[in-house]
């Protein structure tokens, strides 16, 4: 047994099911292992930065361990973007990472030579380059914990090529899953309860577990008694929600929208989140978007657990047994003869997604326009691209499909943030991974056209920087030559009949909708 | 005018005329600063990783600074891979990034907000973050300076959004363009020269401006004199070749080969490079590929004026006044009837290709191959992946194009290596760029299945992990829906046909060549 033998049988007895690879020589005894195991399905991906936004799909919401596995510096430098997104969103994630041999790190001018740890630092909140064969399954093993700590981390582990290739010990015990803490302010719940009961006026900010069923439930049921709002970031991990389930409020994307949907809050609680911010700092306008004397008060922290924190303040203040109202099943067939558009679009998406769908949205400005159509559908997931980094939707679905291949995974990208990542099409084809992508192709990074004009800056972008009309991309064209069935639809009613085809239909498909 | 008109005028003054860009709304002002002036050319990409390529290749060609413009961290971080090859072959690029505002900035957990000079730090040689509107435009010429300091070099300077949008002095005065520095052994002449003298069995390994023209005919002088061999890196940034150019010889890429190539060398003198190593360690080789006992030399260093010192050195053995021989036109047709394999495709290519062609090779395994067969072509220049991470040469084509759009550009690429950059294709189209790519289509990775067998692991590598085939990507749908002509050749006449065809018209082409 090599060390790639025991580093990859120790990622087994780990949990990890799933790996997301472009390797290349470096990584090459890694793969024999990898090739003689059953247990992990190895995932390739034509671009690294595929391979770490499927991780991070998969991270959400499988809830253990994706492993990535890339090829030295530059391969992990193609995934950092995603490994970003997966930060902002604790997704678990291991990287593996193939380094040169020891004798060859020392001449630093070989060409695919680099500061490996370096790039990995800023996306990890745990980076090791092991030192040998003895060491490598025991720091495999710590990875796999490190990826697992509340609420979910990027690991990154370095194995030199000769720690692979050498003769090992035995693969390494799993560690123990670092269990979620209770909040660590013990006073917290008895704090909120009383500010709660002192002002209506309040609001719950959701994050991570707190927004899945069980925690929407219990905040559900502290807003039957107190009045209090219940609300989510605007960029968000992941969020469980339609028929069924405690609504929740979205606070908008624009800075003076999102003050103003806050303009009435005295008391705002955090569950597993921070004060809210806007995306980017503008000239005349604060960070901070909560109104001035809004008292913002701390229930959990992200790496606490929220909803035990939420049970227990629906204790604290008297809440019913359960929530008040939940959300009921609202969906309609948009008019065929009604404008394709964002809003159309996200009606249809309502009408024909089945139980269970799982939305992974990395669509940007019409996005924002057709999330609230899905809010009455069928019970559903529903994944954003939490660091803000676009590219990351036609990956992550391909790594949510892998995760839940029970469940049909609905992408919606922009077309300027699909172009980022369209490499993504090939492995749902070479995977028949059970995903719908709707582009929304509006020839444009058309959230730069608003910027532009919210910044005071004339009616008309510059189309040299900001349009994908020339030429536009050729959706169908596109996603047919990586091997997956496409159409086009330029009115709601071929839209609605091609998203119901697809919804039919087992495998990955494509709508280009043109808007 | 305010710190992005500053900043923007100052680079137009430093010399700055192409801009790849893929920006967002951090450098929303820099866009309007941009696209108020005519002299840069702003050129959008779908990838920031296609944005850095071309910055390279725009480098090598043009000899002054390309400009990026690329979104915050995550958006510099999609660049890293194609700035590490930036680096490793001294192309000289100056990234500007937009930063939050300083006051956003303060928010750690703002979604977008992450390490950007940690990002950029692996990989760049200077790196700064601008403190506000009044020193943006002086460090903007300190970024230019920078990438120009000898032999050329990745500076990335961070404009904070509130540096671009507040008002600010005047642009700042280009500094004076860093010399290059004659060689600092100041004996280093007379002990090669003393050393060329004493042994035949010699080479001079050449890098950087020596293998351009003027460096080969001083070598061809000395070789004449002294028998010395003239000899290339395997991975190399630029060279010029071909018919009326004196012939130098290319390190072997596996490094058994590479070690019996150099096998005879008592003398090795290196001249703008390092000692040669493998790309790759090995259990079982050597890095360091000179035999032992070879004598290595170091007659200048890469920052160092090695066309100079091969001069004086050619004066030193009293070498005669011209080069024994230079490279005569030899391109012969292949047959119709012949397999269509790299080396026809070679073979292909030398024969029609124009006079001052461009070749960008990042075709890995076929690149090897069929590169030989351009040697005795007509004149041209050849750049390849000089850091060997994949996935840049669509992208140098097309900046390549851009600096030079005089010049036929010739990109040969693996389906490995192109689908890792495929985004390229549309900037190449929409810049009507006149680039001719020729895709290896073997349907893998194949220079893994051959590293596979190298490496002991038995004779069929995992097409799960190396395999392309499943589905095999189609080049000709994938370029025509991204706006790029294109057409598939099964056959060595079929190829010739449609490469001659594509060298009579002008824009952008892509064949691919199933092989």
């Amino acid at each position: 047994m090599n060390g790639a033998d025991s580093v990859v049988q120790t990622l087994v007895d780990c949990g990890v099911e799933a790996c997301f690879a472009n390797p290349g020589t470096s990584e090459i005894h890694l793969v024999a292992s990898l090739n003689k195991q059953k247990t992990i399905r190895g995932v390739l991906c034509l671009h690294e930065g595929v391979a770490t936004g499927a991780a991070d799909g998969y991270g959400r919401m499988a809830e253990k361990p994706a492993m990535t596995l890339l090829h030295l510096g530059p391969g992990l430098a193609n995934g950092l973007a995603n490994l970003h997104n997966a930060r902002r969103a604790a997704s678990p994630v291991v990287n593996i990472i193939g380094g040169h041999a020891s004798h060859h790190n020392r001449y630093a001018h070989a060409a695919l030579n680099s500061d490996i740890e370096g790039f990995a630092r800023p996306v990890s909140a745990w980076t090791l380059s092991t030192a040998s064969a003895l060491t490598a399954p025991g720091d495999a093993a710590r990875a796999v914990e490190a990826a697992q700590r509340p609420p979910g981390q990027v690991a990154t582990l370095i194995v030199p090529a000769d720690a692979a290739w050498t003769e090992a010990v035995r693969p390494a015990k799993p560690l123990p899953r670092p269990p979620m803490a209770s909040s660590t302010a013990v006073d917290a719940v008895d704090a909120v309860a009383a500010a709660l009961r002192r002002s209506p006026r309040s609001g719950l900010l959701l994050r991570g577990q707190a927004l899945q069923e069980q925690g929407l439930a219990a905040a559900g049921r502290i807003a039957a008694k107190t009045g209090a709002r219940i609300l989510y970031d605007t960029l968000f991990p992941r969020m469980q929600r339609g028929a069924g389930r405690v609504r929740a409020d979205r606070i908008p994307y624009f800075p003076e929208a999102a003050m103003e949907f806050m303009a009435d809050l005295e008391v705002l609680v955090l569950v597993g989140t921070n004060p809210p911010v806007s995306l980017f700092g503008s000239p005349d306008k604060p960070s901070l978007l909560a109104p001035e004397g809004c008292r913002i008060i701390c229930l959990a922290r992200e790496y606490e657990d929220g909803v035990g924190a939420l049970e227990g303040l629906a204790e604290a203040v008297g809440a019913p047994a359960s929530p008040g109202a939940v959300t009921e099943l609202a969906v309609s067939a948009p008019s065929d003869d009604a404008t394709l558009a964002a809003a159309t679009i996200g009606q249809a998406i309502a009408y024909h997604m089945p139980e269970q769908a799982i939305i992974v949205d990395d669509s940007g400005s019409s996005g924002f326009a057709s999330h609230g159509g899905t809010a009455t559908a069928r019970p559903h997931d529903y994944l954003f691209v939490a660091g803000g980094s676009i590219g990351w939707g036609l990956a992550a679905a391909a790594g949510a499909a892998v995760a839940r291949p029970d469940r049909k995974v609905v992408c919606l990208t922009g077309d300027g943030s699909g172009a980022m990542a369209m490499q993504a099409l090939w492995t749902q084809a070479r995977e028949r991974l059970d995903t719908v992508t709707v582009v929304y192709s509006n020839r444009a990074y058309a959230i730069l056209d608003v910027e532009w004009a919210r910044a005071g800056l004339g009616n008309s972008a510059p189309a040299s920087y900001f349009g994908l009309d020339g030429p536009a991309i050729d959706w169908v064209g596109l996603a047919g030559a990586m091997g997956v069935e496409a159409s086009r639809a330029e009115s709601t009613g071929a839209f609605s009949d091609q998203f119901a085809a697809a919804i039919r239909t087992r495998g990955p498909r494509l709508i280009e909708a043109v808007i």
